[in-house]
């Protein structure tokens, strides 16, 4: 071993999520949008002015800071926008979680929450989630460095109502309340409204699912003007050209097209609803997902051998080993209503040969 | 203040360089490119498959690893690529720089270096360059946490030998060396032939100098596998897709054109030389610049007050006002043959009329 190796930062060795080349495949397996990007995409890109490539993008992002703020009817200076959530997220830890106190967020979620806090060396506490896979907001009052947590929840697809969301925002004045609206649209009340009420409130969003932008790489926080500006000062502070000229346009467009995306979440929706009609009818357990997935279980048959015989089915879906309390359910992004029918029909054959 | 105000991180503010709305300014101020990106840019957003962006990019972003890989003669596994150098040098930071001693760079260098390592809480020390604004290789031995330096230097426009470059590397065996070649293709020696020797070097480059592609955010990083394969891990640990799908191919498309790669750096290298010859007659002084930028000062006449009267007659040059020992200087971009006539005339008039 070399001196140099002694100084290499430790990480769990970690596999990104299959993203498989073949074509006739049915990609239910990371929670993208079945429809395409809004029209308006497509006229971007083939009249883009090439030639400005060669300069830095804006570092104010104005062009897609302006659309995103036009679309909620908010002020410009009240949305921070970023390389995808992650990137607005991770952002957001390093501004605001900087107590001694360790930060909160669900003891099932979204799996970079730890990540991010173990990066940048934020001690934290995961709550439990109830028997349910619910969210208890009573165990999100007292002292805490602050509190992340996604609505609905991912993996689960549980949805918090605004109230509740508003309690635990009331609950924990002293420290920043992070809401993660990745799946929002899909059935959900975002919790935008309040930040004018709670100056410690910061929402995210993405482009990546309801927007069906996931391969453009864009995310976006709102809160009130001074939390915008400290998120802008720290990033300007030490990466100032982030999101690429293409991207800004792209997203820009994308977001002026209030029908294309409200079309297509309410088809999203119609379809999910369908699923979980189907998959109830063939022993599926399930909550209520207000989400573009379901998270589910069979009670006859592993989540990983369901994963594995899907699998063969050219039928891909997500399936977590760990921890131990989940690893019977799948998550299953809703496709297009002939996939799903696809799904339905697969997984009755998976489990009615099962049964023989 | 609220409560919250005290967890926030502390940055010093900063504001991105100007970035002219302006259409008829000459911008010579963030070292970009005069030339278009190579003429396949413009065919693949012509033809790209819109419906594709819905879905995530590949985390490997193998076709732009694969593009690069086969353009330098390098096998995939020596390739890791990033939103931009900035992006792949801080992951450089967080990946290898973790030892107790302090790692080392030029006191006068890119300003990135030290937010970085305060960032992440790097210890480091600056080596002053001798007064010829040059790096001592001999400074550069004895114990340290890591080694970085640009060559050609940034903003001084100085290159290293290939032979200074090895020594460093050489005397450094128990750290990791990284040479930061942002300006390499016009005029110096890459160091990357070197990476099969040194299993300590790590080579830097990026698409926003000599590939004329700053509005795409793309840099790279070449060295040994077993870099690579750490630098990935880490990537991977936490943010799995930064790069869009519309600018890996973008990227890809662009660095396969190797003829127009050479031909635009060749005319950047001309103007330049000529540059130097007019500056030389109007009394300015300056190093032998191998980048594509000229670091120059008049002695009559003070660097604040040149970039004033060049901005007035809507010249766009950079001016650091700090530290004290470069504040006599501009950092003049190259731009086309055209746009250094005027800068040229201009000055010309600037120098007349203060000597009247």
């Amino acid at each position: 071993m070399s001196n140099w190796e002694k100084n290499i930062r430790k990480v769990v060795p970690y596999v990104p999520g299959e993203q498989p080349k073949i074509l006739d495949v049915i990609k239910l397996n990371t929670n993208e949008n079945p429809y395409p990007p809004a029209p308006e995409v497509e006229k971007i890109l083939k009249e883009f002015n090439v030639d400005s490539l060669r300069l830095y993008p804006d570092p104010t992002v104005s062009d897609l800071v302006k659309a995103i703020a036009e679309f909620y009817g908010l002020n410009e200076n009240q949305v921070f926008t970023g390389v995808g959530s992650d990137d607005v997220l991770a952002m957001i830890f390093m501004t605001f979680f900087n107590s001694d106190k360790p930060i909160i967020f669900p003891d099932i979620t979204y799996s970079f929450y730890d990540v991010w806090a173990d990066m940048l060396r934020i001690p934290y506490e995961t709550v439990p989630l109830d028997e349910n896979f619910r969210i208890d907001a009573r165990k999100y009052y007292g002292e805490n460095g602050g509190v992340i947590f996604p609505n609905p929840n991912a993996p689960t697809g549980e949805l918090l109502s605004l109230e509740v969301v508003e309690d635990i925002i009331k609950n924990n004045p002293d420290v920043i309340v992070v809401v993660d609206e990745a799946y929002i649209d899909f059935g959900g009340e975002s919790a935008l409204p309040l930040i004018d009420k709670y100056d410690n409130l910061i929402v995210v969003q993405t482009f990546s699912k309801s927007r069906s932008l996931a391969g453009s790489r864009v995310g976006y926080a709102m809160a009130n003007p001074v939390l915008i500006k400290y998120l802008n000062d720290v990033k300007y502070s030490f990466n100032s050209y982030t999101m690429d000229r293409l991207t800004i346009e792209v997203a820009a467009a994308a977001v002026k097209n209030r029908e294309y995306f409200e079309e297509t979440t309410r088809k999203v929706i119609k379809t999910r609803e369908w699923t979980k009609n189907e998959l109830s009818k063939l022993g599926f357990e399930f909550g209520d997902s207000k989400s573009n997935f379901i998270f589910a279980r069979h009670p006859e048959m592993s989540g990983q051998k369901l994963f594995e015989e899907l699998k063969n089915e050219k039928v891909f879906v997500r399936h977590f080993s760990k921890p131990e309390r989940i690893s019977d359910y799948l998550r299953i992004s809703i496709g297009t209503d002939q996939q799903m029918e696809t799904l339905i029909s697969v997984l009755g054959r998976i489990l009615c040969l099962k049964s023989i």
